[in-house]
């Protein structure tokens, strides 16, 4: 019961940050308030989306039970009308300290929904499939944010930067071959703490993945 | 049986209509005539495909039965040709005529696709899920378009302008919540009309939504 | 037995090629290593993905048997770890003798995913359905570039050149309509050849499908 209390508090927080994080993109691009709401959701509940396709199991949860489509429909309402009342919040100092905060908050939903999509393909069937255990790890974590950037027409996120789907899969890589030695659920804590570990110390200490050629081409 | 006919009817002026789009969207983007089917026929049958999906009815149904592709190749190869053989028409006082000829027939067609994807969702057995029926009928409606502006490269028409998809969600919740008082048909038939009214008078007195931030941030 | 292997072969073949190409399309955008195995994965098994999920094989199978992962994996890392160590590689004359190569293992790829794409369809009961079988071929021949493409960012090679969807479409058509006259085999391996002969020949000189406009609009 605890358990299940804690884990529905680390999904709020992701789902509230990742919903952020697609409203902040479309804000910026100058999309209304439809617009908006789409790419909030999309981040938010996107990668789940995706996930289930993949598992078979349609119609997708998200629609069977809304609580964090309509969770992240307030996170959405509740920034644009800050924003639309507080102009200058978004040239302030509270945009940086706003985004300091939804930084932890976002790693923490990229390590809730790595070790849920994880959960999600066990409780399918598929535990012993650990390739497609991970990869559905990985793509619950970063899909929404993967279809958020598609959309607005930007290179996606993961494919460039932060060690972002990294630390994604650092976690669910832990998460699914330590789930024998160490229990699962001490795995999955551990799983997730990793996530948060690598993406905070990533962004702190400006980690890249190496490119194929050198950074001035021309 | 005429309400058969009629719904018909109305299907094939949707498919038309955005096959058309999806045409004219390819032509002004200079490619060549696969490139125009392919764009024709993804805002054509893409919203279908994508709910079907989403219902774990696969194959779509848009293979099995596959009319409405038919309808959509033969209105692109048509369109091209018209082009193909009088250049001077894209610039002429036919363009104009066309367009408004063609932005009532897409609003028709949004209509029809709105209210199918509500009966597709009734007909899978998900009639009592109404946040899902209303997204499946919205989705019907616009998902060929942001398929079709994804693989064109421009940012999604229903993310920027014009109460596209509000209108699109508007005769969506009518229909859904308002099939027990007036009954299915009434509620159908009222439903579409809603979605052709705002669609129209949207762009006819260019409504937009609210953003977020003052609209000259420069 | 011997068909088996031979199968494997030009898949294998195929595989390598597409996983090149996503490589070096996320190369040449100077992705860091994790976007490149991402864009090089997707190229090489997406479109596969996509069959299966529109045949409702879900788990894809190439979760469930990830033979082609690997592979697309292994020739990725070589990619990255020759340019990586041989900058000047990029510009010289190795590039160009490396890009006729792939060329042709492309056009090999193409041809071995059409006709696997039509197999799996006929696998999975769908062999009467001739338009979904031509769909799905062509599908598993040119998914994984348009995700490739969309997620790079560019206009879906597909839509722009060189009948590299047409050379599919033509040996798909002429497999699935002439498997009853010349038996399943046969149809098969004209059907691959087609694919391949239009694919390099097109390539060779140059040809390309009509536009709607004249080619200098301005």
């Amino acid at each position: 019961m605890e358990n299940i209390s804690l884990f529905f508090l680390i999904e709020a927080i992701g789902t509230i940050a990742f919903a952020s994080s697609g409203a902040m993109t479309a804000i910026r691009k100058r999309l209304d308030l439809l617009g908006i709401i789409i790419l909030g959701e999309t981040t938010a509940v996107g990668g789940g989306m995706l996930r289930d396709i993949l598992l078979g199991r349609v119609p997708p949860s998200l629609f069977i039970n809304p609580v964090y489509v309509i969770m992240a429909f307030v996170t959405v309402l509740i920034l644009f009308f800050i924003i639309r009342f507080n102009q200058q919040i978004m040239t302030g100092p509270y945009i940086v300290a706003y985004e300091k905060i939804m930084n932890i908050f976002d790693a923490v939903g990229l390590a809730a929904f790595t070790v849920t999509g994880i959960d999600t393909a066990a409780m399918a069937g598929y535990g012993e499939y650990h390739f497609l255990s991970i990869f559905l790890g990985v793509l619950t974590g970063v899909g929404g944010g993967v279809l958020r950037d598609i959309m607005a027409g930007q290179t996606p996120y993961i494919l460039k930067k932060h060690v972002y789907a990294c630390a994604s899969l650092a976690g669910a890589i832990f998460y699914v071959y330590l789930s024998g030695a160490l229990g699962s659920n001490a795995a999955m804590v551990t799983g997730a703490l990793l996530v948060i570990a690598i993406r905070l110390l990533a962004t702190k200490y400006c980690w890249d993945l190496p490119k194929a050629t050198a950074d001035e081409p021309k």
